[in-house]
């Protein structure tokens, strides 16, 4: 399934910033960064289930906010950008 | 139909930081921001020109980066989220 991830973390504290970074690194395990707190994952229920589970663990969700919508499929049907894009598509190869 | 705004507007210039707030605001005039640079919109066709209109004349193509996702529907059907929550909903009553 194709999911979209934002977050918003609260960075006014070091342990905020030591958050974002976390949660930035976990989502980048899972999908494609489009924006700075915006990711694209395509994604089977496990790997869904994980990335929860792991997210779940670096936030605090007293502060932070995590959102996961589920995509209309294709998505790059459904999305218009306008713009600077990121210049990888998830479906292409990583050279890392 | 329901739309979900994304924006990364690039902040590090006095010039970039007013393109933001002004983005902000085009976008609180249409939907409800659920977080950051996050909002969630319901727009009819007409509706929805017109904020990309308005949008496109705010942002700065070089540097900026909007993305206008069609959600599945009703989008909360399709959304899960984890720790703080907009307060209100979109289809509540505004007090202003």
């Amino acid at each position: 399934m194709e999911l979209l991830v934002t977050y918003d973390v609260a960075t006014d504290t070091a342990a905020g910033r030591r958050r974002l970074r976390r949660v930035a690194l976990v989502c980048q395990a899972y999908g494609q960064r489009v924006q700075k707190s915006v990711f694209e994952c395509v994604l089977n229920p496990v790997q869904l289930e994980r990335l929860k589970d792991r997210l779940a663990a670096e936030i605090d969700p007293e502060y932070d906010s995590l959102r996961f919508y589920r995509l209309r499929e294709p998505h790059a049907q459904h999305l218009e950008i306008m713009g600077q894009r990121p210049q990888h598509d998830i479906r292409d190869p990583l050279v890392l």
